[in-house]
């Protein structure tokens, strides 16, 4: 490492580990991307598999750290707790916990909680996101979708979060291709693409009957049986109701809002806006990696000030 | 078997086996039941299986049998087709299919499929429930439950079948407390308790809402961290949520009707019956293991007249 970091930051989710080391410009000295999520660091140790990518991007000595996600789950490293709805994003990095007995300084941000008896949520990771998108999206109340196996749908209100709620989308979608009789007319899993009509076609199918959702997976089923429907549109298919289905629920929670943003990114994020789009909503994309590492950030200067 | 037989009848599934050896005034003078469903029997042989039960029972050598369910799919014994929605009950005897190369007479009944573009639908097995359930109804349009892994909810006009549709309700149930994050909130798999209030409070959530039917899920994860919800109520809620939402499905699509009649057993009769009641309605209840076996009669004697 040619140029100085002054701080590292570490997105730390459940199944996927990034890293990045900044410099006091704001420029990516370096960058580390890996599958050693919370499920495996768990077994392997936190402490282990942070030092390796620090070593192996020869990141100084007690350059400090600031990580987000899973990290600070109660089953992940050091327990980060939560901020609780309604909550300021700028709030967020004086809320982080130092890991404790390590030779550098490392914190972990809280995630998010919404303590309502008829609709608690929680999430990690995503707050980060938020702080990152936040400033580009202007006053207002706005929509944040950021879609995963669990997606957030957040209701902003200036830079303050009133409200969230997660969709179990990823990992239905999961679980329902590989372990239920539709596993049959899947096929290979293959990506779903974006502009299949049979893809919008279930968006709109969900959108409009939501009660009908575990009919409606069924006829995938069905199709393939009495009309031959093909994996690939099957696929298309089972996506498309899913995120109909969510998208047909975080809008009548959303209230009146300024527009919707999209924070994410690859083919999740292509899928997701083809769907709005044919819904008829126009949705500003967020590239969430940048999301992310813009809030790290934000969260980095605010607790070690140059 | 001291007194003659007259046909056997068997109701062969997925997962079950039943078999009755009934008698020219009707009794039952046997009865068999194993889990030697349609998985085991494609592996181990249907003519295997069948006849080892017929020997154990000391059925006469060429007692003949009629047998519903999924011994008749493409991947069953012997294909048995589909009656075409709308589809007369009394036609279904007249379609069944014989087993060939066997030492007595063997005849399968067929499915009924809803070659409908939009919503494609077929069933195996619950047709001869209806078959022995629809006399008792009297005229008129009904709406008939049928839980299950693949609930049906059929339309019923007189005795014709105007359509159907399947919910994957219980199937969905079973992958979601198993293999997603929700599995962390159920504990054991022990039975839902159909009196339990959080088990109504679902129903009636997933109704009023069903677009929120995957927010509802996660909701049962973020209510074991942030409100220690229990093991029981996790799978309370669940089962619930999922009913709902299938209740919710199947009323918006019935049009008007006399009345609901549940064809069910045991726990999942009582969770189904629990659900309805609690959402105002005044189901009839028909023992889903009767039905089946006056279905099965019923067809037997149309083909075999006395």
């Amino acid at each position: 490492m040619t140029r100085r970091g002054y701080y590292a930051a570490a997105d730390w989710g459940t199944s996927s580990f990034r890293l990045w080391i900044i410099g006091e410009d704001g420029s990516v000295l370096a960058e580390r991307r890996s599958g050693e999520g919370m499920t495996t660091a768990a077994k392997a140790g936190f402490h282990a598999i942070l030092d390796a990518h620090l070593a192996a991007v020869e990141a100084p000595t007690h350059l400090p750290i600031v990580i987000c996600g899973m990290a600070g789950a109660r089953q992940g490293w050091k327990e980060a707790g939560y901020l609780e709805t309604p909550a300021r994003l700028a709030a967020i990095p004086g809320q982080a916990i130092a890991v404790p007995n390590v030779d550098r300084d490392i914190r972990i941000l809280p995630g998010l909680a919404q303590r309502d008896k008829r609709q608690p949520d929680v999430m990690r990771g995503e707050e980060t996101q938020l702080l990152g998108a936040a400033d580009g999206l202007g006053g207002g109340r706005h929509l944040v979708c950021m879609p995963g196996t669990h997606s957030k749908w957040v209701r902003l209100s200036g830079e303050t979060v009133e409200g969230f709620s997660t969709f179990m989308t990823g990992e239905l979608f999961d679980v329902i291709s590989h372990h239920t009789i539709l596993s049959h007319a899947m096929g290979e899993p293959d990506a779903v693409a974006a502009d299949s009509p049979a893809f919008a076609d279930a968006v709109a199918q969900a959108r409009e009957k939501p009660e009908l959702a575990t009919n409606l997976l069924f006829s995938v089923r069905a199709g393939q049986l009495l009309n031959s429907l093909s994996a690939a549109d099957a696929r298309a298919r089972l996506s498309g109701m899913l995120i109909g289905l969510e998208i047909a629920g975080a809008i009548t929670t959303a209230g009146s809002v300024e527009g919707i943003c999209l924070v994410a990114s690859g083919r999740l994020g292509a899928l997701y806006r083809s769907a709005l789009e044919s819904l008829g909503f126009a949705p500003r994309y967020v590239d969430a990696d940048d999301a992310v590492r813009r809030g790290l950030s934000a969260a980095a200067r605010l607790i070690w000030p140059l």
